[in-house]
């Protein structure tokens, strides 16, 4: 069983597709931090991997922070003056503001417009707004429609809840032949946008169900959570597990047009770091590297100061670059099934170099080995240029992403190379054990 | 008592007159590397600061060298054929080569010319000279006038004393909480220059005029002393003082016109090093930073190699890189309030850097803290940020300064952010004692 | 003795002159991996060193290698249908592929193609092959020559042998002050190749020719060696000179009029591998570096992870960057005198400097000596601020290049303000044997 074997990278085109359409599933449902869109959602996962659903009720202490209460809405609508419904919940989940405290009166035009929320920059999109810990209301609506508004009564009315419930999240746990583990983490708690939120839940499915499909070496989890609470929440709740994570990515925002952005750990040069630097340099697609800061998405939490775990973070175009993002044009147009492919196929072809990375150790130190004699030999190319940069370098100090990084090779070549070379018994695998100091010492 | 109360930056544009009017005062005196100018000086600087003036004996070894012998002067000039007083030190005393020994006689233009110094370059400037190692006498006079001088006998005449005498230097120390130390250095002998020697002179009196105003952290130590043979002097009488300098500054060349140059200590990376580099950073003036290099003022010694102190320079254009250092067009009117005062704002900020900076340690490591419920969540804003990377940062490795270079935001904005969060119980200050030894491993 | 007096640079353009007689007297001879065209070379070097020649039987395991028959070439011609020679290896040595095992019979046309070789790029020259490794026989001839044959019947004559014999190679040892040795290795295995091969062999000659006239303080060994299994050979039989190497040196390809390219060792920041960017950068010649690779000459053995000796490569263009590269147009009009003797500046230079280099610990560790009452001030110029960046760095961590390095100026002059410093007991040297210590470090 080597690398390649366990590790083929499955077809991006039918990947992306398989995507989109998940993306499109989950599309209409009215997600929030808590709720049934949320349990609504992780059922519609659980349909392709076996998702561990997990429920921590209201009133839990976090860390710094207290688990919410639950929300849930049925049903919003605002009616006008002549008893029009002229903004309804069920066009899009979108118009209410997320945790909006269940209203039933009639008002004013003035009153109610303390309660709008439009975007004068672009006059037809519904803005998404929220408020989590300030107990209101309110309701979204394009620019365009709040100019139409005439004076006179309105009936509002949100059939909501907040009360005792639940946080809830899903989980994936595949094991693999190491005890560490690759975390990948993923927001579920926007309700009808697609970048943000559904491209990444949809992609970390999709990853599960390949990775579960083979053997691996590293264990993987997968963890859709509702954004901020929900990591503080699994991480509070799961020390033990995050102290086993050796690689860890958090994907949010990869289905639109624009070039990948990875930002790096809070460590700077972790070993999922170099990884992405240099698939994304192979990769032959527009790319930008940005250092960790400490605002973003779940990267905020993974990478705070008594945790500092070594967890990037995967968008395209990152949040607030552009203009659909926390609106209603950050739809299923917005993303692309070619766009979900490629970022799936960035995201493997980084845990098939993690997986296959390693430190070698050569049976000849001592001068070249005759390669000749052992029919390796042919005109110099870059196959064999990979060979003798593999043998110089196994020394037991440098991995294949080191040899890869100073060769200039891709880590594929160099991976290749080193396969041939312990096959011919010229070099032999560190043990596991050492890879595993290792990874930790990273 | 905050880092912000102890240390209000003053106002510039009147320190900067007042600075200039104390340049201005000093600026008629003939002073030299020993003899009365320099205890003139030191008397009009101790109006304003409690001077202690050192008088150091003639012949005091002081590691490799000797404290030479004391030299005045009265009077000098150069009497032409007629009788008529072409040269008078009364005009400016820059026409006597400093250190001239005394001598009245009456010789021809041949034998005038080999003392006399000019510069062809600028005709109507008189040159600086110095004589200090080798007994001599000399004139100093404008090239246009050399020219003029008609054959015969001229009478030459010098009223100045070289015998034993003190080397003088004043020194004003300001204790503070702790006994480390913060250097100013000026030297105080060129006689009638002003932005080589008097800004340096008068922006260090303004100086620990302000620090003596308000309590401090750090101690102060500013001295007023003779180039090369007065640190070289006050180095070997003070050892013990030596060891406890944390952070020192060489002030010289401040007043021009030009770009502030900064020139490191020879450690290169020392906090003082960094500390003006991200001040000048985020002054929005013209600077450049220079590697240190063992020429030029009194860091010569300070960053000899057996002291190697955290020591570096701050100019505006560094010497001989403008036409009129070491002439007599280095005057008042090369020298402005406006940049006087904007000097003192640097190396103000800078102290104020040093005084405020320290390490945080965060009451929350695991995952950020919910600022929303103690009103500090608004809109995400640079104060914001500031506050997470603070947070994010204060782990007991990261000082104020570290948190500033690595966000890009400024010192003073990353400064306010962390008062908040003491403020509110979010972090807490490293104690001083742990901070004295981060010092010293600088 | 100091280093200048032992170290005086011979003069380029006689030296340049001789090596280039010797290319000469050595370029008629077929030399091979093995055979008399090796020891008939060596033998020739010997009229100017003392070289000790060694034999190495066929068969004598080398690390993962094997020493190979002994191959010698007597005669070798093809004659086409006419009994005409068309191909005569007297007139050229690379008509016959080197290793060619004995032949001799009338084959068609068709059949000798298959064993003819020729360059369609480059149709007037001659190519350079060899079959080392697979016993083979075949022609080089120019590819307009091939155009020329006519069907028939051609009689093939190579009147070789490859028999158990030896690998010969030669070695010249200097004893030094120094058990610590720099080792020179040039290729001597190519026929008629000038640049490839002879411009080496006869600087390496030379080289050793001008350090056996003179006392050195390092131990100096050049070697002489069929490439690839000479080397190999070479290490497998002298691991203790091995562990001795401190600094090395392949030398190959000197001769043509190109740039210099200095290929660094494995470890990248050897002090041979900064003594070579030091004297190009000062040398006014155009030089490139290139940092390591596994490819290339000897290196790669010198280099392989059980050695990691500080070898590094000195070449003009790099080989397989000019067409001439293994063609019969590397001949005597391929290299000059003057571009011999250019090479011979650069590399005695880099001795002189590993030869001088050493670590300083000034008298005076506090402020600066008073350079004045020695004598040794004058107007600050390069001198000067050579004896100050020596006074400041002489902590007994700063070696001469260390020293060059920081201060932009060239070694020599930072040699000989050290040396005018130590004659005034400024500073002193520190011990060899903490040199050598140093030297290990590396």
């Amino acid at each position: 069983m080597n690398g390649q074997s366990r590790n083929h990278t499955p077809e991006a085109k039918s990947i992306g597709a398989e995507a989109y359409r998940l993306a499109a599933e989950l599309y209409p449902i009215c997600r929030s931090i808590t709720g049934n869109g949320v349990r609504d959602s992780l059922g519609i996962v659980s349909q392709r991997i076996p998702l561990q659903i997990r429920e921590v009720p209201t009133g839990t202490p976090v860390f710094d922070w207290t688990v919410p209460k639950e929300w849930n809405i049925r049903d919003a609508y605002v009616k006008d003056p002549l008893g029009k419904k002229i903004i309804d919940f069920k066009d899009s989940n979108l118009h209410v503001v997320n945790y909006s405290i269940p209203v039933h009166e009639t008002i004013p035009l003035d009153q109610l417009k303390e309660h709008l929320h439009t975007l004068s920059d672009h006059p037809d999109w519904i803005p998404y707004k929220t408020s989590y810990y300030k107990e209101n209301w309110g309701f979204c609506l394009s620019h365009r429609q709040l100019g139409t508004l005439e004076e006179g009564d309105y009936e509002v009315f949100i059939d909501s809840e907040l009360e005792e419930g639940h946080l809830t999240y899903g989980e994936l746990f595949i094991p693999g032949q190491l005890q560490d583990e690759i975390l990948v983490s993923c927001h579920i708690c926007h309700p009808s946008l697609c970048n943000d939120n559904l491209s990444g839940v949809s992609l970390a499915t999709l990853l599960g169900e390949r990775l579960l499909a083979q053997p691996n070496r590293y264990s993987y989890r997968i963890i859709f959570i509702p954004g901020t609470i929900g990591a503080i929440t699994w991480l509070a709740m799961n020390r033990e597990a995050a102290a086993r994570i050796r690689h860890g990515l958090v994907i949010s925002g990869v289905g639109d047009s624009g070039g990948f952005s990875y930002k790096k750990s809070r460590r700077g040069n972790a070993q999922i770091d170099r990884a992405f630097a240099h698939i994304l340099q192979h990769s032959g697609q527009e790319f930008a590297l940005h250092a960790f800061s400490p605002y973003g998405y779940d990267e905020r939490q993974y990478c705070s100061p008594g945790f500092n775990l070594p967890v990037g973070r995967l968008s395209r175009t990152p949040f607030r670059e552009y203009p659909e993002y926390h609106t209603s044009a950050d739809d299923l147009a917005f993303i692309s099934p070619e766009k979900l492919g490629e970022t799936f196929g960035v995201v493997w072809d980084v845990f098939r170099l993690l997986e296959n990375d390693g430190l070698y150790v050569t049976r000849n130190p001592y001068c070249e080995p005759q390669l000749g004699k052992r029919g390796l030999y042919d005109t110099i190319g870059d196959n064999e240029m990979a060979m003798l940069w593999v043998l110089n370098l196994s020394d037991g100090e440098h991995t294949l992403l080191d040899m890869a990084e100073e060769s200039g090779l891709s880590f594929g070549r160099v991976q290749q190379a080193a396969e041939l070379l312990v096959e011919h018994s010229l070099i032999v695998k560190h043990d596991e054990f050492q890879m595993t100091i290792n990874a930790i010492r990273t």
